[in-house]
């Protein structure tokens, strides 16, 4: 039986040329990027590399991307290292102070700011409406003079819903605050330029875009105050210690290049099969719905909900039968709970609870979503026809 | 011209059998651990089996192994985190209290310690003889009421001596004094059982032992309180947020089985092939004197001292040769400085300006070891001849 994977916002294959440049950099070019002979000279010059193909691509220049572990810690980092670098200021900033971000936020950021909550910081999650956007008058309402710091996602990883960034960006600004944008989901998908776009920090994931698991980098806007979180050699400026994941960075810059080197015919081609698959799927299956902005999406990204449906029933239906998705982010699946993301947006139980995440790549076929369809006509029939509440 | 790798305390390769384990991780077995289906749970099985693996080669629970991204953030993390848990601990227990640990630990270490003197924590620096190592007396008569964390490296980076571990385990426990080990240059050199060792944490890097750079783990006695410094999706128990590197995390756990295999034999041919260096060296290069403790010391450690020579022009001329090694650690061997390490065990200038580093694995030769002394006789002598001091 053919697996179909339509989870690429829970992880991305990595790409068979990513590993190929990795691989000289695990048995042969093993050196650590400090060590100052030969080996570790031919390290440090790949790390360099890939840190100025990454520069290149994202509009910034190299000394403003650091690596890191993934967008966990680039997340923790932009956020917690603010705090730090606040603390450590003066007499007059030593108070916490108020940051504000969304309720949709992927749970690196918003656990971060219960923990911040904890410590005595403010924090305003902004709501968003039902399409899963944030209103700009809001956020603009919600800063106070102690407000240090705006984190809010360039895409949501649910439901694929792109926060307008470059405004936030501008309001922030003109405010004197810090913008973090944890673009997890969105690294590899927009074409604006760092350097112009008034961001101050902007986290990634080498796994989301085709590079290898275990590392990710955070942008950080040349002239900000951040602290590290994580002590030691001294290495990426200072700034983020550590042995540099030399292959992973290979790999992640590689990936980065491919990914953005044919964006725009990838974007279309990939939004083209998933709203062909939206399209199919809410006239084929009566009382579904599509979560998330139709326009203002991630390309790949398709949240469907069936009304009178255990999306987690459905979900082990669709694995037996090879396809592959999930509910909610893969990140919590395993836990249990209804989705943060589609009850800041407002929605039903009823529409929560049946609620399936389908995530394309450009290696998905109009085959694959022509099967995904059949299966998921039977399947969500079958299971509304076992629900007694269903046939009332 | 052969190269010659005497710089495994920097970095190892990554053996060709490592490599091999993670591979299918990449383009075929890409599941996020944390998704429900198939893809899912190959990827989360293989993490539980290489958690299954390491918690069997060091005697303990696999509950007790957490995955990070290298030694650097589990010393952090395991401070830190010791920190974080007390300050949100009871009323009595949120004075910040007081740490011991080593003046020569690595920077990992020391500089997580001077972050926490910054804010507030007292931190005493155990000083450490001329063999560097640390007195168990000082260590006791260190201790006050507050003391909350003992954090003493296992053994060191720069001359490889190790310290009484188990005794300060012993005193740690009888104390009621939590004790981390950054076991970063140790791990795959010892065989005690963690479980009834003591330890309540330890710190790894896969790096260090054959396994790929960017993974690490912390060993966290079952019980024991601690505070996430990676904050998210509630990976590892909810102590370590993050995406798990699938591929290094299997990679780790193969190189620590493949290490811990022919622990005896490899230990036993590398100190002897170290001896061999030592006393070629001491014997056919006067002036120079070996760094360390002879006897309780990894078995791939050797730093000697060449007095009259800059060891950075020594390097030089060794790197010209192929011979690789280092001046100190690699992690700070980018920033001027002298050792903090040879200081802190009183050598005196001359012996740390002409101090080399040479750590062997198993696949150094004898040949090798014979070249490299001919070199080296050949350089210092060189050296000292170019040097007027010394010619006085």
């Amino acid at each position: 039986m053919e697996t179909i994977y339509f989870d690429n916002a829970a992880t991305t294959r990595t790409e068979p040329e990513v590993l190929e440049a990795m691989l000289p950099y695990f048995v042969e070019e093993y050196g650590n990027p400090s060590s100052l002979h030969e080996y570790g000279l031919h390290a440090k010059k790949a790390v360099s590399e890939a840190r100025m193909t990454i520069a290149e691509l994202l509009g910034c220049k190299p000394n403003e991307i650091f690596f890191t572990s993934g967008g966990t810690e680039a997340d923790n980092w932009a956020i917690k290292g603010t705090c730090l670098a606040r603390e450590a200021g003066n007499a007059e900033e030593k108070s916490l102070g108020h940051i504000v971000t969304t309720a949709i936020e992927h749970h690196a950021v918003l656990h971060t700011c219960r923990f911040l909550e904890k410590r005595g910081y403010a924090v305003t999650y902004l709501p968003v409406d039902e399409l899963g956007r944030i209103s700009l008058t809001e956020l603009a309402n919600a800063l106070r003079p102690d407000t240090f710091l705006i984190s809010v996602m360039y895409a949501n990883n649910e439901v694929g819903t792109v926060q307008p960034v470059g405004e936030i960006a501008e309001l922030a600004r003109q405010r004197g605050v810090a913008f973090h944008t944890d673009a997890v989901q969105a690294a590899g998908h927009f074409e604006e330029k760092l350097s112009t776009s008034g961001i101050t920090f902007l986290s990634a994931s080498a796994h989301k875009f085709g590079g290898p698991k275990g590392v990710g980098f955070l942008y950080v806007r040349e002239g900000t105050k951040l602290v590290p979180i994580l002590h030691g050699g001294a290495q990426e400026q200072q700034m983020r210690s550590g042995t540099e994941n030399v292959p992973g960075i290979v790999g992640m810059a590689k990936a980065l290049e491919l990914t953005m080197k044919k964006r725009r015919e990838r974007e279309r081609k990939v939004a083209e099969l998933r709203d062909y698959f939206a399209g199919r799927l809410l006239a084929e299956i009566p009382m579904s719905r599509r979560n998330g902005d139709p326009e203002e999406c991630l390309s790949g990204n398709l949240n469907m909900s069936f009304a009178g449906v255990q999306a987690s029933s459905l979900l082990v239906f669709l694995d037996m039968a090879g396809i592959h998705c999930s509910s909610g982010s893969a990140c919590t699946s395993a836990s249990s709970g209804a989705s943060h993301v589609l009850l800041a947006m407002g929605l039903s139980d009823q529409w929560i609870n049946g609620s399936v995440r389908m995530t394309l790549s450009e290696h998905n076929t109009k085959e694959q979503v022509d099967y995904a369809v059949e299966k998921m006509r039977e399947f969500v029939a079958k299971l509304r026809d076992q629900n007694p509440a269903w046939k009332k």
